[in-house]
C-alpha cells in the first residue's frame, strides 16, 4: 500500500493533546476520523511528535498507509473537508517510501515558544501565546539559554512523567527573538532544535528561563539548577497555550520546502 | 469632569459592530457596560470610527468623561478585568484635555487588511485574515493600488448605505506588504491610511485588487472601474474578517507611543 506523509496545523485547545486515550478528545483521533473517510481501511496514524495537551502545531508530521495512490493535493484537500470542525489542517501532503517514518526518519524536531509581554490581556493572540505583564531581560535569557546548547543531562527539565531512556539529550540550538508587536509590546520567540525533546522539557526550560528574565533568579542560579540534574529546581512549567511543534525535518525532505 | 482616551483591541466576531443597536451586543454596548461598573454615571463614550460587524481592532480610540481622576495603569486594569467575557482589551489609557474628541480630533486612520494565500483551511488565524486560494500577482496589485492615492471621487468603492455627504476622500497612502509565512505560504498585508473612510471603502478596495491579483480584472479595467464612480463596477466586498482598524492619529498624540 503507497504510504503518504503529511503536514499539520492544529491548535491544541479542546484535545487531550496528541494521544489517543479512550473516550476522549485526540488530535491523533480527529485526524484517525478524517482519514477512515476517505479509505475503508482505517488506516492508523504514526507522529513525529506525541504533542501535550493544549500544545499546537504549525508543522507536525504523520504518515500513514493508504489503499490508493492519492494526488496529494487532492488528497489534502478530501481531509480538509472532513477535518473542517476541528481545528486540524492538513498543509501538505506526499507520497514516500515505504520505510518512512514520521517518527524514526525524523533528523530534527523544532519547537517554537511565543511569550507576549504587556499589561493588557491576549485578544488576537488569546490562546496562541503566554503572556506576561513584566519586562523580561533578553539579554539574561540568551545567555542562560546559551548554557543549555549541546549533549547535558536534563533532568532539571524534564517531566517526572518522561519515558525517555535517559535523561541525556543533545540540544542543537536555542535562540530567542524579540519583535515589537503594537503599542511598544514585545513579544519573544524561544526556538529550539534538537533530535528529541524530553517530555515537558521546552516548557520547562522557558519557564525557568522566564524567571531569569524577570531576575527572579540570576544566570548562576540558572546555571547551578541546570547543573544539579534536579526537577525540583526547575522554574514553573511555562503553560501549552504559549507552545508550537513548529517543524520536523528529514534527509531527504519528502516535502520539497522553501 | 476629567476626560480619559482610551486605545482598545477587539476582535469583530460576535458582535454587530461598534455602533449600539438595540438588543443587539455591539461593541460600544460591551465597552459602556465595563465603564459603568467603574463609574456610576455610566457614561457614553464616543469612537474613532465606527466599525462594520465582524471587523476587528488593533488601534480603535475612544473617549469618555469619569469622575473620578484616575492613574491610567489602574484605569485600563480595571476596565480589563470587567471586560474578561468579551473579546476586548483597553490597551493604554490617557487623561486628555477637556476639548479632545476620539472622532473629531482623529488627523489620520489607518486600517490594515490581512490576506493568506494558502491551499488549507486557516487554523490559529482562522477568523483572522481571508484565505485565498490562487497566487496573488502583488505586482499587479500594486500599480492598481497606486492609481487610488490622492483626492478622488470613490463612489466605486462606497456602500450604497454610506451617509458621508461627498464621496470625495484622500487616501495618503496604500502600501501592500508580502510577507512569507510557514510552508512557503504568503501573507499579504494591505495598509490604507485617510484622515477618514467611507462606508466600506477599505474592504471594497481590497476585494476590487483581489481580482486584479488573480488576473480576472486587468489594472486598466480597474482605472476604468475607479474613474467611472459607479458602485456596480466594484469587485467583491473582501470579508469582515480580515479587517482591522489598526491605529487612529492625533496631533498631539495623547498616548505617547512609539
Amino acid at each position: 500500500m503507497p504510504r503518504f506523509a503529511m503536514i499539520l496545523e492544529y491548535r491544541g485547545h479542546g484535545y487531550v493533546g496528541w494521544q489517543s486515550q479512550t473516550g476522549q478528545n485526540s488530535l491523533q483521533q480527529g485526524v484517525e476520523k478524517a482519514i477512515a473517510e476517505i479509505d475503508s481501511t482505517s488506516p492508523s496514524i504514526v507522529a513525529a511528535g506525541r504533542t501535550d495537551s493544549g500544545v499546537h502545531a504549525l508543522g507536525q508530521v504523520i504518515h500513514c498507509d493508504l489503499q490508493k495512490v492519492w494526488e496529494v493535493g487532492r488528497l489534502r484537500d478530501a481531509l480538509n473537508w472532513h477535518l473542517r470542525l476541528e481545528t486540524i489542517a492538513v498543509v501538505q501532503a506526499a507520497l514516500v517510501e515505504a520505510d518512512f517514518s514520521a517518527r524514526f526518519s525524523a533528523c530534527r524536531r523544532a519547537y517554537l515558544y511565543r511569550i507576549m509581554v504587556r499589561s493588557s490581556p491576549l485578544v488576537h493572540q488569546a490562546g496562541l501565546a503566554w503572556r506576561r505583564r513584566r519586562p523580561l531581560n533578553v539579554d539574561a535569557m540568551r545567555t542562560a539559554a546559551g548554557l543549555l546548547v549541546g549533549r547535558h543531562d536534563f533532568s532539571t527539565f524534564r517531566s517526572i512523567k518522561c519515558q525517555a531512556n535517559s535523561p541525556v539529550k543533545t540540544l542543537d540550538s536555542i535562540v530567542i527573538e524579540e519583535r515589537m508587536a503594537s503599542h511598544g509590546e514585545r513579544e519573544l520567540q524561544i526556538r529550539l532544535e534538537a533530535r528529541s525533546f524530553l517530555h515537558r522539557q521546552v516548557r520547562s526550560i522557558v519557564g525557568t528561563l522566564e524567571r531569569v528574565g524577570t531576575g527572579l533568579m540570576t544566570i548562576s542560579q540558572f546555571k547551578e539548577a541546570f547543573q544539579s540534574c534536579d526537577r525540583t529546581r526547575c522554574g514553573t512549567v511555562a503553560p501549552a497555550e504559549g507552545l508550537y511543534l513548529e517543524r520536523v525535518d528529514y534527509d531527504p525532505d519528502p516535502f520539497e520546502r522553501a
